[in-house]
């Protein structure tokens, strides 16, 4: 079983978490997944549900697969060195690391994905990626995978991504399948986005 | 500012929930997100997340909006008579009601549906739906709207149904536009199923 270490803080976009959190729980068996915070107090999303913690970032950095979540107040965390210094280490730690619309751009703030292939939301795009400019940020990507790093465009695109690192993992058929069993139309294809298009980036 | 009583329970599926809390969200200020439960202690997600609750069944039964998730611990929950009484009182006092997934099961099983057109999901369909006779049942249908009642399939399908209630109270554009904030591929047509076919039911 791998650990997923899953980052919350203040007001995290909802659905850039609890998307991938129904695709990474597999069936049951083939992840612990494990909610950190920086506190260890109860984080709320940016729709008010309070999430309890498991663990703090000063208590564990060594996780199977990190999942680093978007949100309007997601590029804020670039200002914590304890944080900068935790997304480092589990960073390095990991075998893979998803993040998903700003959370990507949170993590190209530290350096982690200085010269590697990289995506957001496209909305905001242009007002965001100047921030990581070591990133080779594609402006046309469902996600974007490159090495051991998965990232996603925005809060939707996290359950295609998620659903790619499971197919990465366990295999196409157990991504489908998890597809199949949430009722999900799962787009398969990184490279389409529709919705850079509709935001004028190509 | 309208009222959401988003029930949760122990195990839900946790995409049943926060799929359409993302949607009936808004833009912040259309409705206020109230997590309601049977008891006052926080209530694992079938992931494992722990929610903490706003308000129990006994403190309060009138919500504007109501949103039931599924789950596989769903059907449970109408073996206990304080929580099918809160149900059939909630959905009474409530504006709009909206269930997904097996959440939809329970509902018809308080009697609350008779008569009235509604989905679940298509997986499980035909053992579960003869626990709701009352119920007339649709077997291809994205999501189904009768009268107040919104139910939706399986998981993903209550992210649709939840953009059709946003549609209704605040008008398409409001509901093409949280779509396009969550770069969501929303599903506009209430009868398109494909995962009906692939259950073999149509």
């Amino acid at each position: 079983m791998r650990t997923l270490g899953a980052l919350v803080f203040p007001e995290f976009e909802t659905l850039d978490y609890f998307g991938p959190i129904e695709m990474l729980g597999g069936y049951g068996k083939e992840t612990e997944i494990i909610t950190v915070a920086k506190g260890p107090d109860p984080v709320p999303s940016c729709h008010g549900q309070r999430i309890v913690i498991d663990r703090t970032i000063a208590e564990k950095d060594d996780y199977d697969l990190l999942l680093i979540p978007g949100g309007d107040s997601a590029l804020k965390l670039a200002d914590d060195p304890e944080m900068v210094d935790w997304l480092r280490r589990a960073s390095a730690n990991a075998e893979r690391v998803m993040a998903v619309c700003t959370g990507t751009v949170l993590l190209g703030m530290t350096g982690i994905l200085d010269g590697r292939k990289a995506t957001t939301n496209k909305i905001d795009f242009n007002q965001t990626v100047h921030l990581a400019p070591g990133v080779e940020w594609i402006k046309e990507a469902r996600w974007v995978e490159d090495g051991k790093f998965f990232t996603s465009s925005g809060v939707s695109a996290g359950m295609d991504m998620a659903l790619a690192v499971m197919a990465d993992l366990f295999g196409i058929e157990m991504a489908e399948r998890l597809a199949l069993g949430s009722e999900y139309e799962w787009h398969q294809d990184a490279s389409r986005d529709p919705f850079a298009k509709l935001a004028g980036l190509v």
